[in-house]
C-alpha cells in the first residue's frame, strides 16, 4: 500500500479556502459567513478533534469580508486552535447555558448589524443548526439589522472539489479500505456471527491504517440482504448468504465510503444476476463521470443499466454522493441534482436495486474525477459475484 | 468479565418512555413533541443505525399527546423503524431537497395549527436544529396557528434518569473499558508513537467486546499533557512522559466516557501530586453524590479538593455529566446547575486541574446514582499514579 501523506495542511491551505470563500461572499454580496459545523470550522481552519461527540458546547467561525477568520469557541479549545493558522481567537468558560458564546457572537456581529449588512449562513440542504435554537433566536434578536442568507450553494461550491492535497487523503483511506475488503474472506465464513464479522472488519482497518472506523453498516441473509442501514445482528453467517459489509473509515479526518458483496460458501442465480447488473451499472458511471456532465445524467446513465432488473428506482434516493470530510456530501448523483461535475471532485458511484423476495443490493466505489475522466480511488470490485 | 446484557429494548420499555412523556406534556400544556436527533429518536423507538453519520437525510418523530409516536421518515429507514414497536411510519424518497419530508409533517401538524395548539420542540441547552433551518423556517410559515415550545426540560428529565436496562448496557460497556485500560501496559511504553497507542487502544476496546469506540482523545508530553481534546500525534513516548488516555466506547448505543493516567517509566514529583489531589476529589465526589445533592454541591465538593493545587477553577467548564446514549449528555457537575441527583442517574465524575508550566490532568470514573449513594461502574483508578 502507498506510504502515508503528511497529516493536516499547510496554512496556504487554509488561505486559498478562504481566499476563494471571500472572492465568493464578494459576488454573493456577503459580509460575513457565520459557520458552526465541524466540516466547516475545519475546512477553514484544520481544528481537526474527536471532541464533537459532545454535544454540549457549540463552536462558532466567522469568515469576513477580509481578513482571516474569527474563532469563537469554548475556552477548552483554545489550545488546540491556537495551533492552527488563526490569530483572532475569542473564548468563553463553556459551557455556560446562559451565554454559551452569544454576548461573543452579539459583540462580532454588531458592528455588520448596524450597517444593515448580510451574513452568510448554511440554511439548505444536508446542513443543520449545531447550536441551540433558543440560542441562535436570541443572537438574531440581539442584532435587528442584520439579515442572514442561506450560503449553503457558496460552501459547497468550495467543498465539493477537493484540492491535492485532500485527495491524497481521501486516496489514502480508500487504499485503506480496499486492503482491509481484501481480508473479509479471512474473517467472514459460515458460523461465524455477523456483530464478530463487523468487529473483525474494524479490527482490520485498523490494522491497515485506518484512524478509525465511524461507519459500519451492513447485513446477510439467504440469497440476498433486506436492509441496508441495520446494526448487525448476532445471527451466524450461514451457506447461501449474501453479505454486504459498507464502511465509512477514517483517515486523517477524511472518508472513504464503499462497500462489497459476498457469497457465503454458494450464491444463488438471482443475487449473481443482480451483482452482475450492478457491477455493469458501476461500470456505466465511472465512464460517465467526466468533468462537463451533470449528477442527474450520471444518475440516468446508471438507472439505465438497473432498469434491466428494477425499474422502481429503488428506495435509497439517489445512486451516489460526494466524499470528503463528512461520508456523505454534496451532490447527489439524483435526478433533482443539476450539479455539473467538475476536476476533482470525489464521488461515490453507488447503484441499488430491489430484487427477488424484498431483497436489495448496493455495489459501491469511489472516483476521483480527472480532466479525462474518472480515476478510481478504491481497488474495483471483481466482475462477478465472489463466493467466499 | 460480565455477561453481555440483551441487546435492545422491550416494547414496554418504549412504552413506558412514551407513557411518561405524556404525563409531562400534559401538564405542561403540550400537544405534541417533535423530535429529530438521533438519541431522541432511538429513546422513542428503539430505532438504532450509523445511518446517522451521514447528513444528507432528516428523520422526524412526532409523540403525540395520546397514542404511539408516528415516524416521518426517509424511505431508506422503513425496513428498519418497522422492526421497532412503531406502527405509523410515513416516508418520502429522501433526500428531495425540494420536500424532504415538509409536506409529511404539515399535513401531521396542521391539525393542531388549526388548533393554536403548542408543540415541543429541543431548543436549549446541549441541543440543536438536525435539519435545514431554511426547511424548518418554511414548516413554521406552513402552519402560522402553531405555537413551538422548548420542551429541553422535559426531554432532559425523562433521559437523566435510566432504566434498570439502561443501566446494565453502561455497566457492561463501563466493564469493557475498565477491562481495555487494564490492558494499556501492554502497549503503552517509550518508543511508541502516540497514534499507535491509540490504534492499539481501539484494537484492545474491540477485543474486550466493544461495538465501536467514537471517542478517543488523549495527550502524551514530559511531566505532563496540555491539552485534552487533540487528536494523537505521531511522536514516540518518552520516559517521563505523562499519557493520558480518554474513551467514549459503545456497547449497543450506550457510551462510558472516562480516562486514565500514566506515567511511563518514570513519574516527576508534580504530576504525581496532581494525580492525587484528583484522586482524592473523585473520591469526594464519589462520597458526595447522592440523591438529593444537587450537581452545584457536587461540583463545589470536588472544587474544594482540586483548590490545594489550582483554585482557577480549570478552563473544562464543568467536572462531569450525564452519561447515556450521548458521550456526554445532561445535567452538568458546574456551578450554574442545580439539578437534584436523583436515584439512577448515571454520571461521570471528572476532576481536573492545570498544574505547573501549562499542563493539565483530568481524572474520570462512572458511577450509577443508587439510593444508598454511588456505586463505581468503572474499576476505580491506582490511587497512586501508575508508573508503566
Amino acid at each position: 500500500m502507498a506510504k502515508a501523506p503528511p497529516k493536516g495542511f499547510p496554512s496556504v491551505e487554509f488561505e486559498a479556502r478562504t481566499a476563494k470563500a471571500q472572492t465568493a461572499m464578494d459576488k454573493a454580496g456577503l459580509s460575513g459567513l457565520l459557520l458552526m459545523s465541524e466540516a466547516e470550522v475545519r475546512y477553514f481552519t484544520g481544528f481537526h478533534t474527536l471532541f464533537w461527540q459532545s454535544p454540549t458546547r457549540p463552536w462558532f467561525l466567522f469568515v469576513p469580508a477580509k481578513g482571516k477568520p474569527i474563532a469563537i469557541i469554548p475556552e477548552i479549545g483554545a489550545k488546540l486552535m491556537r495551533q492552527t493558522w488563526i490569530d483572532d481567537i475569542r473564548t468563553w468558560n463553556a459551557p455556560n447555558p446562559s451565554d454559551d458564546g452569544i454576548s461573543l457572537l452579539t459583540e462580532l456581529l454588531s458592528p455588520l448589524a448596524n450597517q444593515s449588512a448580510t451574513i452568510g449562513m448554511l440554511k439548505g440542504h444536508e446542513t443543520g443548526l449545531r447550536m441551540p435554537l433558543g440560542d441562535f433566536e436570541r443572537l438574531i434578536a440581539n442584532l435587528p439589522g442584520l439579515r442572514t442568507e442561506d450560503a449553503t450553494g457558496l460552501v459547497r461550491s468550495l467543498r465539493m472539489v477537493k484540492s491535492p492535497r485532500e485527495i491524497e487523503k481521501l486516496s489514502y483511506i480508500c487504499a485503506i479500505g480496499s486492503s482491509t475488503f481484501g481480508r473479509v474472506p479471512e474473517f467472514a465464513y459460515a458460523g461465524k456471527p455477523l456483530d464478530e464479522v463487523f468487529r473483525s472488519f474494524r479490527q482490520a482497518a485498523l490494522d491497515a491504517g485506518a484512524d478509525d472506523v465511524p461507519y459500519l453498516v451492513g447485513g446477510a441473509d439467504q440469497g440476498g440482504y433486506h436492509d441496508v442501514i441495520s446494526p448487525p445482528s448476532a445471527k451466524p453467517l450461514q451457506a447461501g448468504d449474501i453479505l454486504m459489509l459498507d464502511t465509512g473509515a477514517t483517515w486523517d479526518g477524511y472518508f472513504c465510503d464503499f462497500d462489497r458483496n459476498f457469497a457465503i460458501t454458494r450464491a444463488d442465480d438471482l443475487s449473481r444476476r443482480a451483482y452482475d447488473v450492478l457491477w455493469r451499472a458501476t461500470e456505466a458511471g465511472i465512464a460517465a463521470a467526466q468533468p462537463g456532465t451533470t449528477c442527474r445524467e450520471l444518475f440516468h446513465t446508471m438507472q439505465s443499466v438497473i432498469a434491466e432488473m428494477d425499474s422502481s428506482g429503488g428506495d435509497v434516493g439517489r445512486l451516489g454522493h460526494g466524499l470528503g470530510m463528512q461520508l456523505t456530501e454534496w451532490p447527489s448523483h439524483a435526478a433533482f441534482d443539476d450539479t455539473i461535475i467538475q476536476e476533482n471532485m470525489v464521488l461515490t458511484l453507488e447503484p441499488s436495486l430491489s430484487y427477488g423476495d424484498g431483497r436489495i443490493m448496493v455495489h459501491e466505489e469511489n472516483i476521483v474525477v480527472r480532466s479525462a475522466g474518472a480515476e478510481l480511488l478504491t481497488t474495483r470490485a471483481a466482475q462477478e459475484l465472489p463466493v467466499i
